[in-house]
C-alpha cells in the first residue's frame, strides 16, 4: 500500500553552470540561466510505502508525515532563492532533477522506518513538467 | 496497455478504534475521530490492464467498466455514512487505506477476466492525499 | 481591486426538512436526505474588495485574511457533522445556499473595515456545483 | 460577450518597502520580504468584451489576442526577477495587486479598439490566491 | 444567490465562412478552418439566479437543472459534428461565441421561471479559452 | 530519474470497424461510432528516463523534448480528423489505445538515445479516462 501527500513551496532558482560563459549557459539552459533568478510554485508529491497497521488501519500517521516534509523541505526551501540560500544549491545546479535528488536525500532517513519506506517523489516545476525519482538503487 | 477510469463519490466516515478511549483515538486519528463523522468527495481511479482486442482496438468496453464500478462502489457508497451503512466498515475502520482494500476486494472478481486484470486503484481523500493499492500479492 | 483567497474544509451534512416525511424529503432532496449524513470537501473562495494601500501595495494583510477565515469558518466547520455540531445548522437546513449565507454572516463583520469590504463568496460542494453569494442587498 | 484567454509566466519578486527596516518589512510582508526573492508560476486570465462580428462569429482574432499578451506581458516578465529587470517594479512593490495594475496599463491601449474593450484581469499568484482588476474607473 | 452547475460534452466543429475561399478562411480562422473538423471536450457552466426557497433552502432542484441541461444541450450536442448534425450550425459558424449564444437560446425559456432566471453561461473550448454570455440585454 | 512533459492537441475521430454494420458498431462503440466524428482535447504526458548529465544536471534538453513531441505528434494531429487525415488511422481504428500505440511508434526512435529512453506515455481522452502504454515489451 502506498500513500502520497502533496505539498507546495514557492522558490526561485537559476540554472547555469558557473564554469561556463553566459552564452554557453544560455545555449544549454535557455531563459532559465538568467542570473537574477526566476521562480516557480513547486508541487511535491511524497509517496511512502508500507503495510497498514492492523490496529489503526493506517500506513503511517499523516500529521507526522506532513511535519517531516515541512521540516525537511517546505520550511527551508519555501520563499527562498535556492542557489543563494539553500545548500547544496550554492554548488549543485538546482534543476528539477537535482532538487528531487536533494529532497530524496533529506526525506529518506526520516521516512525509512521499521514499517515504512520512502517509495517515490514527484516534483512539478510547472503543471506541464515534472520529474519522478525513487533513489539511486532504482536507476 | 492500461486504461484508467475516474469516478467520484461523496461519503462520510469516522476513523476511530472502538476498543480505545476517545482520548487515545484523538491522539492517533486527530479530528477524524469525531464520532459524528465528517465527509469527503472521494475520487477513485480504477486501472485495468489488458491487450487491446485486435478487432475493436479496445482493452475493454468502457461503458461496461463504468457500470461495474457503479454497481460495486459508487452506488453502495455514495451519499452514505460508511461506518453505519456500508459493511464491512461497521467493524473495519474506514481509513483511506482500508476503503481502497475493500474497493479492490469488490472489483477484482469482476475485472479479472480472460482478457483483463485489475491492475491498480488510486483513491483520493482530498486533492492532496491519496493511496495506491495493487492487491496483497503486490506488497 | 478584488483579492480572493481559497480555503477548504471537509464536513458532512443532511439535507432534509424535519417537518416532512422521509418520503417527501427523498422526493425533494434525493440521496442527500439520508439521515446518517454524507460528506464533501467544501472549497470556499472569499473575495475582499478594497484599494491597495499606497505604502504597502496590498488590499489587506493576507495572513490576517487567512486567520479570519480559519477562525470563523474552517476551524468550527472542518471535520464536523454540520447538522449536529455547527449552529445554526441544527435548525437551518445546510444546503450549499444556506451554508454560504452563514459563512457570509460570520465573515462580513470581520472583513468590512475602513479599507475593505467582503465582496462575494463562492462555495463549491463538488467540482461541478457551486453557489455565489454577495449578501442580501445584492439580491 | 466576453472572451478570456489564459497565459502563464514564471517570475520571482520581493515584496518589501525600501524605505522600511527589514524588521518592519518582515512584519508587514512576512516571508515575501526575503531580499533574495522567491518565485511563482503566475497565471493570467485576460478578459476582452465585445460583440461577435456577424461575418466571423468572433469577438476578436484569438491568435492576435495571444500575440498581444505575449508581447506586453509574457515575453518581458517570464523568467525575470521583477524588481530588478521589469520596470516599474524597480520602484513599485510587485505585490500581486501592483502587477495586475501594470498588466492592465500595458494591455488596455492594445485591447481597447473600435470593437473590443479590456474588461477584466485575473492574476493568480498561487492556486489559492488571486486578484481581479478592471481598471481605476471600476473602483 | 447564484448556483452554477458544470457539464461536459465532446463535439467537433469547423470554423469557416462558406462564402469565403479556403485561403481567406485559413487567414481568419487558422487551423480551425480545416473542413474535416476537429474536436474539443467543451465544458459548460450554467449559472441560475434566484432566492432560496425558505422551506427547502434551495434556489432550484439541482436534479431538474441537470436534466434540463442534458435535454437541451448535452444530449443533442455530445459526440456530434456540430456543423453537420446540430442546427443552426449548418448555417451559423460554430465559434465558441456562437455556441454560447445557441446554448443561451435553448436554456433561457426553460430556466426563466417564477423563481429563477438564467444568469450567465461560461463555455470553455479548452482549459485556456472560454467565453461568458449573459444574453443580448446584457451587452 | 524520469521526466515528464505534458502536451495537448484537439482532434476528432470515429470509432467504428468498417467491416461491421452501423448497428454492430453502435453496440460495440456506442456514440463514438457516429460517422461524422466528434472531438476531444487530448492531453499527452510523455515520460523519458535517463540519468542526469553530471555537467548540466538534466536528463535531457527540455526544449528539444518539446520540439520532438510537436514534430511527431502535435503538429500532425492537432486540429485534424484522425480517421481521414492522419495515417494509419485511415485503416487503424483511433481508439485511445491505438492512438497511444501510434504515438509510441513515432516517439520511440527519437527518444531512445545513448542517454535516454522513452519510458511511458499517458494519453487522456477526457479528464476521467486515460491509457498508459510502455511499448510491446512491457506487456
Amino acid at each position: 500500500m502506498k500513500i502520497t501527500r502533496r505539498s507546495e513551496f514557492s522558490a526561485s532558482h537559476v540554472c547555469a553552470n558557473p564554469g561556463w560563459t553566459p552564452e554557453r549557459n544560455r545555449e544549454v539552459y535557455g531563459v532559465t540561466s538568467n542570473p537574477n533568478g526566476h521562480g516557480h510554485n513547486y508541487i511535491l508529491d511524497v509517496t511512502v510505502e508500507g503495510t497498514p497497521d492492523p490496529l489503526t488501519g493506517m500506513v503511517m500517521d499523516l500529521k507526522r508525515l506532513k511535519e517531516i516534509i515541512n521540516e525537511e523541505v517546505v520550511d527551508p526551501m519555501d520563499h527562498r532563492f535556492l542557489n543563494r540560500e539553500v545548500p547544496p544549491f550554492d554548488r549543485v545546479i538546482p534543476t528539477t532533477e537535482n532538487i528531487a535528488r536533494e529532497v530524496w536525500r533529506r526525506l529518506e532517513p526520516r521516512l525509512n522506518t521499521a514499517n515504512t519506506r520512502l517509495h517515490a517523489l514527484r516534483l512539478y516545476e510547472t503543471e506541464d513538467l515534472f520529474v519522478e525519482y525513487s533513489g539511486e538503487a532504482a536507476e
